[in-house]
This record gives C-alpha cells, structure tokens and sequence, in this order.
C-alpha cells in the first residue's frame, strides 16, 4: 500500500534543453522533481492543469503572464492553469519540485 | 499574477507536538512544507484528499494502510485518499513537502 519512487531510480524525461524531469504521478496530483542547468530555459508555455511548486536547490526566474520574479530558498510559487509561464535558472542551475493536479497525462 | 510564499514567513500550523507545517494554496493543489522534530510522530489519520510528498532532508518512518517504510534523501510518496498513514521522524528530525488534492479546507 506504501507507493514510494526514489527519483534517481526515475528515468529523467527532458522537457527543454538542459531540463529533466523525474515524475511520479496519483490519480489527482503529479508531483516533477526538475533539475534546470546553469542558465537554462524553460520556453513560454501554458497547460489547463493547475501547477504549484518549490524551489529546492538554486535559484529561477519565473515570469507568469509577463511577471517576473526570482525564486530561491524553499520559495513557493503558483501558476494557474491556462496561464503562460517560463522558468529561467540562475548561473548555479537550480532544483524545483513542481505539484500539477489533475496530473498531466501527456508525462505519464 | 506570480503569486509566491517564502516558507519562514507563512504563519506554523501545529499538525502535532513537534509537527509544524507551513501551508500554501491554490485552487485544486495545497503545499505543505511539514518540520518534524526528531523522534517527532504523526498520529494514524486519514482525509479523502489524495496526499503525495517528497523528502527534502532527514528521514522518517512513514506507515501505510500498516506497511511501514523509511524515507530519507529526496524520496516520494504516495498516499491514496481515505487511507490511513502515520508519520514517525528519525533521530535527526525530518522536512517532507507534501501537497493535497484537493486543498484540506481545514487548512485554509
């Protein structure tokens, strides 16, 4: 009954040049442990599903719907669904654990 | 439109002695970074929310429907809702983030 991933066991799935993902995903929530290199991009994208997430490890850019803010720490952020975002890290890269409910079928 | 949290300055919910979280948010996914003192437990529960987490250091005993495993490193889990779960912390004391869907309205 216990489902456990351990994410270096998780095959990575690159989602934009120098980002991987390592998902594991439940009937309603999908959680995406993202490694960005120094300085990568995530592009200008959107999706219905509702994303919120954590910083753990490094620091990001993240612009939704033209804002931008940088993000370190343990920092929180939200991206409602339908609205466009981008994520750029900083010079050290960065580590984010990303929350998608409903979990998006297409990282399955 | 980017809406953030900075983890120390959201207000601690006391979950149980030595259990604090601090919780976030949106629509259908709630966070909650969750500190556990060392040796600290979460009483057997359960919610209908779908509960699913990771580590982000330290370690605890995590029980399951009465299966019990030990998490520690960036480790995921996965808790299906109605299910009863436990929580114990290691000698070191643990932080997990955990996100519900959909939102725990008590929490709010």
């Amino acid at each position: 009954m216990v489902q456990t991933w351990v994410p270096a066991d998780i095959v990575p799935r690159e989602l934009a040049p120098g980002v991987t993902a390592r998902i594991a995903s439940g009937e309603k929530v999908m959680l995406s442990l993202v490694t960005l290199a120094p300085n990568a991009v995530v592009p200008d994208h959107a999706h219905p599903h509702e994303q919120m997430g954590m910083m753990v490890s490094g620091a990001m850019e993240l612009t939704v719907a033209g804002e931008t803010c940088t993000l370190s720490g343990n920092a929180i952020y939200l991206v409602p669904g339908g609205v466009p975002h981008k994520a750029v890290a900083g010079p050290e890269g960065a580590v984010a654990l990303d929350a998608f409910s409903p979990p998006r079928e297409e990282y399955r």
